[in-house]
């Protein structure tokens, strides 16, 4: 299989972190959005929203939206439970990540890190300060009664929320406030076959 | 069971559609946004983000986030495949639903039908039009192909994109350019058990 993606892209590192973790060959293929990659024909053919990271299966099949893909990949191995609350579970903290976190936290970020912070865009980037911590004091909430996000195991619940939360500095939050998110963090790191951004750069 | 949650919202209606069509018993209680309900200490303890809908099982379990409850409730049955890629597809779906449609046709719809289209948000409802149109396009593009979002069978991803799609006119969307898009929410409305959002107004 191939991933289509950006290591720096929070959303990317969840798809490679899962593939790493599970052991699974893979392909990868970088993509420059800045360049407008995701833009051009051959791309909007595997997913039509423009949107990394895409999966391309051995059989043409093309699967996006990255908590679909980490989920797809999962399925079946110790960091996806069968049972049916589990399940909902993880994919109730997936859409939390989706619509209250990633949209604050990664945004920021990327104004601030990637795009240096522009006069232009300072007032977006300050706008989602407070939904970020807001975002944050849930995951906070959970963490100071739980090691993991759905209790005592490691799972992708984690895997999705780890991404873009390890990396919330670069988006202008003090991690400092919310010490069960920062205990979690090293215990997410502490995994077997945890791997990094940076080594991918 | 019991919801906790607003019809006439797009993520409560979802849960109510699939409720009926699975002929799930299970109470309704309603919960008014703009009186702060959500920001409750009771409401709070089930839901720490302070969103609805909430699905209140009756161990006392609390689950929150629409398509992990849809998916939950669908689990089995005719409505959520048991096959490993039509999951991940439903998934791709429900989540392009949350970050790519969701926050455009829904927004702009809660500012121009709830909140009157105050001047004061009038530009954050005219930026919201041009990704709500892109996400339309992207659902045409699928539903020119097949009869629904899957493919040849009806599922949760259908019912998760119809909640918001059938009343996007109400956020200043014009759906006559989507004739794809119109002619699946006929097909949409004709399955079996079918129930609108006003029937329970």
């Amino acid at each position: 299989m191939k991933v289509f993606g950006d290591i720096a892209s929070g959303n990317c590192y969840k798809v490679k972190l899962t593939l790493e973790q599970l052991a699974i060959p893979h392909e990868w293929q970088h993509v420059n959005i800045l360049e407008g990659e995701t833009r051009r024909p051959d791309f909007l053919r595997m997913n039509p929203n423009g949107k990394i990271p895409v999966l391309l299966l051995d059989d043409g099949t093309a699967l996006s939206e990255s908590n679909a893909i980490v989920d797809y990949l999962a399925e079946g191995t110790r960091l996806l439970s069968s049972d049916r609350l589990a399940k909902a579970r993880v994919l109730q903290w997936q859409f939390f990540e989706q619509y209250s976190h990633e949209p604050y936290i990664a945004v920021a970020r990327y104004i601030n890190k990637y795009l240096g912070l522009p006069e232009s865009r300072r007032h977006e980037y300050e706008s989602k300060q407070a939904e970020g911590i807001k975002a944050l004091q849930v995951m906070e909430q959970q963490l100071k009664q739980t090691p993991y996000l759905l209790g005592e195991s490691y799972s992708v619940a984690d895997i999705s929320l780890y991404a873009y939360t390890h990396v919330a500095n670069e988006g202008g939050f003090d991690l400092a406030a919310f010490p069960a998110v920062v205990e979690w963090l090293s215990r997410v790191q502490a995994q077997p076959g945890h791997v990094t951004m940076e080594q991918f750069l």
